[in-house]
């Protein structure tokens, strides 16, 4: 399958669309052109030819010399339809909607097989990381360990300005500001967005696909300057880090949480708007790539890498998913934990299957210790109501032995 | 091409043949046999079946049903003889020896074109880092403007040493005792096997190759603990960086030197055996690779990875190489260098551009300034001789613009 004559249908130009536009006009290597732009609002203007725009997705959809279609808007239903009808019509599909991704795997890696299309998706993880595309096909055929990082710009941007000493809604309100986070930032400060992209994460690094619902996603929004204090104190930086690892023989295990690093973890010096990613192997180690995880240009350059490697035929093969491993997910984990709470809290629900420190004063106390992952599920609501803060202390995970009744 | 019925014959088991056997019985992903392997040495023992072994490179080649070459042996003549038989005779290659890439990188590209064959050399530089494949396909239609890093592990290793306040000669008897230097070191610590690295990646991040000896190679051999007080004093570490990268509108220059490196660089916490790539891309911003340089295992499982994408019918397709930019090697750059002499060393003849600070004691002393890339390399045989110390210290290029008579 190789794609010649690669005429594209472009959904959205907003942001990455627009730095894919210009990505695609300013490089000198690969050329294909836009055929059409669909938008959505006729009232805003855009520096484009008035005939290339139109806000009907069958000016795209119904065109048969469209051969791929680029998906970038933001709505996730909307963009399944869009994406899914785009494949039965066996259009190429190259999306950067990691929320629509990771609801929809299982069928999207089922109509890509059936329609025999290719769908890639680089630029929904980790911005000009080339993430995907090293897991696909670098490790497709090593057994992971570990796959964790910083996988969302904007939190790290606002924990970058905590770390300098801000508090937290003044380190969102300048992020906010400078464009680096949305005026409702709920899914990214609340760890969402990391979620969706670790689910896509999860199944070319072990080959499964895990409900985003299922995973635990906790976020910053319940940091306060107590929490940044104590992180200062101890010669830590706070950073949001979705891991993704192997447990004990046949199960693994995702979370979303801040956690405590210190200098020696390659992420201590990932700030700014910067994503990095740590990739532990069982034979090659440990690779840690770092790129921009934002911005219009670096993932409008992710979007071209995929159409250029489109137009060489290339699509993900899921090699690990189609061998069908025995390994499965669970939250059935022990995990150590910072647990901040303010003292008119009770966390007597919370139960430790080891406490290692307890301090409390007048105005908040906290407790470390090792902690099932489920209790973190269970209670995760009462932990945001009561702007509990969590934040994971070392990498060190066990499989549960003890019985704890939730 | 997907090559079914995967056959191995192996040449040479020393340290990466021997992680890739292991690595091969031990992956639970990817299965391929090993028919053969010749060694050379009779009278090595080695852990493995007898009838696997054989002396003879005619028990590989001449065996039709082995469709796979791995050449992991060290003389690259011979190295080269083996691979192109093989490729002329309609086998897959993969090759970890980057000498014999560097010195015959058109003709591979035509065997491979000629015979339909596939090269594979991932393992060829930087150890477990997928640097090659990340240009070759990520980077592919993006225009570079500059990748550099730490390419070399063991002169990292001594390196890293000589930092935390050991001598040169006291640091490089270390590593060669701990199996991290050869015990004759020269092609390491001279900068040659970065060089030839930097070839091979120069030619899939712009499509262009350049002789190994018309590049600058300064090592490390001359480095003295008045060069490593200088640095520490600075708070800089040395390391030895090769640089590619574009000059102005149509040129490019590549050259291998010790570089001080402050806290701000992404290769100041790259230490011991481990390599880091930054990629500079003209859109998608910095990107930064780590991983082990070195290694049994990571080198072992780098090779598996190339047999692997083979077996998916993947291969090199020198796109940038191809494409024929008009794009020229130059070594007409200016650069800025601390160059350290012994005081009874005449360093007159060296012609600076431009001169910064001077200084001089009794026993040595440094210039700091721009110089003519020209100028190393005319000189460098002087600055080995004379034990000169060459350290860039800054990323600074520019093209030159006042005559220099060398």
């Amino acid at each position: 399958m190789v794609v010649s004559n690669l005429k594209i249908g472009l959904f959205g130009f907003g942001c990455v669309g627009r730095g894919l536009y210009h990505v695609l006009n300013n490089n000198t290597g690969f050329k294909a052109s836009i055929e059409s732009i669909v938008v959505k609002d006729p009232s805003k203007s855009r520096n484009l030819a008035q005939e290339l725009i139109s806000y009907d997705r069958r000016n795209i959809l119904d065109r048969d010399d469209i051969t791929v279609v680029v998906e970038l808007i933001d709505d996730a239903d909307e963009a399944f339809e869009i994406v899914s009808e785009a494949m039965r019509k066996g259009k190429h599909v190259v999306t950067a909607n990691k929320k629509m991704l990771a609801e929809h795997l299982s069928e999207l890696i089922e109509l890509q097989q059936s329609y025999n299309v290719s769908l890639l998706y680089e630029a929904a993880a980790c911005g000009s990381i080339p993430i995907i595309r090293t897991l696909e096909e670098y490790f497709d055929n090593e057994d992971l360990k570990r796959v964790s990082g910083i996988f969302n710009g904007t939190t790290n941007y606002v924990l970058s300005r905590v770390n300098g000493n801000y508090s937290y809604s003044n380190a969102l309100q300048q992020a906010q500001e400078l464009g680096f986070a949305e005026s409702d930032p709920t899914n990214d400060v609340e760890g969402f967005d990391p979620k969706f992209k670790a689910v896509i994460l999860t199944l070319h690094a072990f080959g499964k696909i895990v409900r985003p619902e299922d995973i635990l996603n906790l976020g910053i929004t319940t940091l306060q300057e107590e929490d940044s204090r104590y992180a200062a104190e101890k010669g830590y930086k706070i950073k949001l880090m979705p891991v993704i690892e192997r447990v004990g023989h046949n199960r693994f295990t995702v979370f979303i949480a801040p956690r405590f690093v210190d200098t020696g973890n390659q992420l201590y010096n990932v700030d700014h708007e910067y994503n990095g990613v740590i990739v532990e192997g069982l034979f090659s180690g440990e690779q840690f790539l770092q790129g921009r995880g934002a911005g219009s240009l670096p993932t409008g350059s992710a979007v071209l890498s995929d159409i250029s490697a489109l137009s060489c035929g290339y699509r993900y093969v899921f090699k690990k998913y189609l061998q069908c491993k025995d390994l499965e997910y669970t939250d059935d984990v022990l995990v150590e934990i910072y647990l901040r709470y303010n003292i008119d809290t009770d966390i007597s629900h919370f139960q430790w299957n080891k406490v290692e420190e307890k301090y409390q004063s007048s105005r908040y106390g906290y407790t470390i210790g090792s902690i099932n992952l489920s209790q973190l599920i269970h209670h995760r609501q009462y932990i945001l109501e009561h702007k509990i803060f969590v934040c994971m202390i070392s990498d060190n995970l066990s499989q549960n032995t003890n019985q704890i009744n939730i």
